[in-house]
């Protein structure tokens, strides 16, 4: 993985060369501080260690009792599916991977009426056994499977930790199941059995993956120009700090969406906290430049940009035209165009004086996945260190979990009683 | 369309109850210039005459020879691909709709491979017929069309402006053509030909997309409090002055993702300008929660927040369960669990004193989708009259445009010089 940080240096907002020096100081406390934590594997750094800590081979196992599978779903929310779907969504496989992280009735029917309940194994990923959502869809998923005379014990596997619901389950039916790593909030799992058991049934080379994370590993050190990781985190704090409040997730391949779904979750969920984070927005190019890009070059100076792309990619030509004024299309490649888009596109902004930042792969590939989304990981924990913020935690969202809970299932919640009080002003 | 704006008022940032009322005064002289603009089928303006202007006949008629497609392919980027594609992901179809709105080879490769071109409709739209983007994945699919034997010209629909490449060569061979509307920049083009034929192919009711259209058009009035789509507009308007300069659009409904993209593209081309214009951030209901709720509640006060849920919607029960802790789900449905979970959310932002609007459409049907876009984009032309910006113009974008335009063809293009120039800070 490569960064460029030159066009974030002395943009506005933007950080001066002198001020990355001197927070360069502070990136080599915040390193000391997260290699102490993994030395402990303490909650949360314990997610820097999972290249390590991971063993492929207990997912490979957990996953061949299911013979020739053509889809497989997995069911769950947040960081319980945005792991995976990144890394399947990546990568081309004989096996359709699909999602039920969400709860609409709608979606959820056409899903499963068009699946081959028979030839998909189910994965329901839920670490404490109780989420709400996760658990209702999948007893509803267990419901379609028994309408369509198929056994689902015969197709579920439990992705869950040592206790609760979903493990007592997989007890008593005897379902395959996969532990949750000890220590790793969702958003951190990627690298885990969370993120990995999709990819496994798709045919991915899980070793590549955390090969690829444990190089990015290795390649954290004390210093923000030596480490595109926290040059990444570093940079992007510093731009916040100085009023790029927006993170623009931008990348130029389709197979990586979901990736800026990903990441949006783990910027968001880990670093705003008092007061303080940038909102992830996700963009695609060069789509969005037909979108976005009006905003980003001429709104407000509030935004660091940030532009992802593979360096190598299969490519496809664009056939010879006479169509006036396109010749110089033709004997090109959509590749060669995209390029050129997203080169222009990242001068445009540094034209505009909007921070942008390059990030760039070798390849979409397993290995480039894992150094990826490692290296983001790293950014991020990195960020919240400078930042001073509890980045393993997520303490915002219990109040609206309390308030839906009262409100479906009675009992005295005085969120719900907060609900009720709604102050209304409709327009109809 | 309902608006419910009680939750923007008085919260930080957010808009007095008083402040509103003289804001009203300024909704009444922007809706009379509104008027005007629209009397005089003034360049932008226009489109809210479309469900007036818009013939459903001559779309039914330009689409008639394709006797029973399989699949629909639109190319054509930003304003002429997010239009259609709102429509067909909302609604339910026999006949596939499909977009090619990047040029991404990958992608693209994968897409034609995957289409059976002999029942596939392509239309390739362009109001100036040099798009490059569009016309170079034109002639790819064109290519695509031949080695697969199927002869293009009897496959391809051309909508387009009254002169230029593709006006020239539907000419030549006898293509099937649509006009695209004058005075109508692309983003506002969702009720004409450009968001409606994808629609007729798929069998959707064009008369009750465009009546829900007018109806929308009947209830704009003078006054921010009459209007839906003025409060909408107004508010947002109101709590970005005062720092909400994020603008997150939430549907609880899958089906509306796309809307969450077009309404991207509406308010970000439309409003990003002279410094100013909200940043749209694309969420989605129930997911999100697990995802972005953490920033939006405890990090910076700088956002609004739009919750958008139809009413009516088909349900899917949750089986009874005698897992421990989860009694209270079953018996209940998605959808019972999703509304909650929309209430704990909107609660929970107000809690957090986060200014949120809800949005509500009777259920996602044609007739509501034409009144929610229609609204939608009076409310983004409302807003630019409110913030004096030039709504109905992007000449930000065409810097890159330039500077690609100059990459690929070579030429003495100023803004590709400028590219080279690139400053690089290089961390690997």
């Amino acid at each position: 993985m490569y960064v460029d940080i030159g066009n974030a240096i002395e943009t506005t907002p933007g950080v001066s060369r002198d001020s990355l020096d001197r927070l360069d100081d502070h990136v080599a406390r915040a390193h000391e501080r997260i290699q102490a934590g993994r030395a402990d594997d303490e909650h949360g750094y314990a997610a820097l260690n999972l290249p390590e800590t991971t063993d492929p081979n207990a997912i490979h196992r957990a996953v061949e009792p299911f013979a020739d599978p053509a889809a497989f779903l997995t069911v769950g929310i947040g960081g319980s599916a945005l792991g995976a779907a990144t890394i399947t969504a990546a990568l081309d496989s004989e096996v359709d991977a699909h999602y039920l992280d969400n709860i609409d009735p709608v979606q959820t029917r056409m899903l499963l009426d068009s699946l081959p309940l028979d030839r998909t194994v189910v994965n329901v990923v839920s670490r404490s056994g109780t989420t709400a959502e996760t658990l209702s869809t999948f007893l509803v998923v267990r419901e379609a499977m028994d309408a369509a005379g198929v056994d689902w014990t015969d197709r579920t596997l439990v992705t869950t930790g040592e206790e609760g619901n979903l493990r007592g389950l997989a007890a008593r039916h005897d379902l395959p199941s996969l532990p949750v790593p000890g220590g790793v909030p969702g958003r951190f799992s990627a690298l885990s059995t969370v993120g990995l058991a999709a990819a496994a049934v798709c045919g991915h080379d899980l070793e590549a993956v955390l090969d690829g994370g444990a190089d990015a590993a290795k390649s954290l050190s004390g210093s923000l120009f030596e480490s595109p990781a926290y040059g990444y985190g570093a940079v992007s704090y510093a731009l916040a700090d100085r009023g790029a409040l927006t993170n623009v997730m931008m990348p130029y391949a389709e197979s990586l969406e979901d990736f800026a779904e990903w990441f949006a979750q783990l910027w968001a969920e880990s670093l705003g906290k008092d007061g303080l984070g940038q909102t992830p927005a996700r963009a695609l190019g060069a789509t969005d430049q037909h979108s976005q890009l009006q905003l980003y070059r001429a709104g407000p100076h509030d935004k660091l940009v940030t532009l992802v792309r593979p360096r190598e990619y299969d490519d496809l030509g664009i056939p010879e035209t006479d169509l006036a004024g396109l010749s110089y299309l033709g004997g090109s490649s959509l590749g060669e165009l995209l390029d050129a888009e997203f080169e222009a596109t990242e001068a445009s902004l540094a034209a505009a004086d909007v921070p942008n930042v390059r990030v760039e792969l070798d390849a979409v590939d397993e290995y480039a996945l894992g150094e990826l989304l490692y290296a983001m990981e790293a950014a991020c924990i990195l960020y919240g260190e400078l930042a001073a913020v509890s980045t393993f935690t997520q303490p915002a969202v219990e109040w609206g979990k309390r308030a839906a809970r009262g409100l479906l299932g009675g009992g005295d919640f005085e969120e719900a009683a907060a609900v009720a009080d709604k102050q209304s002003l409709e327009i109809d």
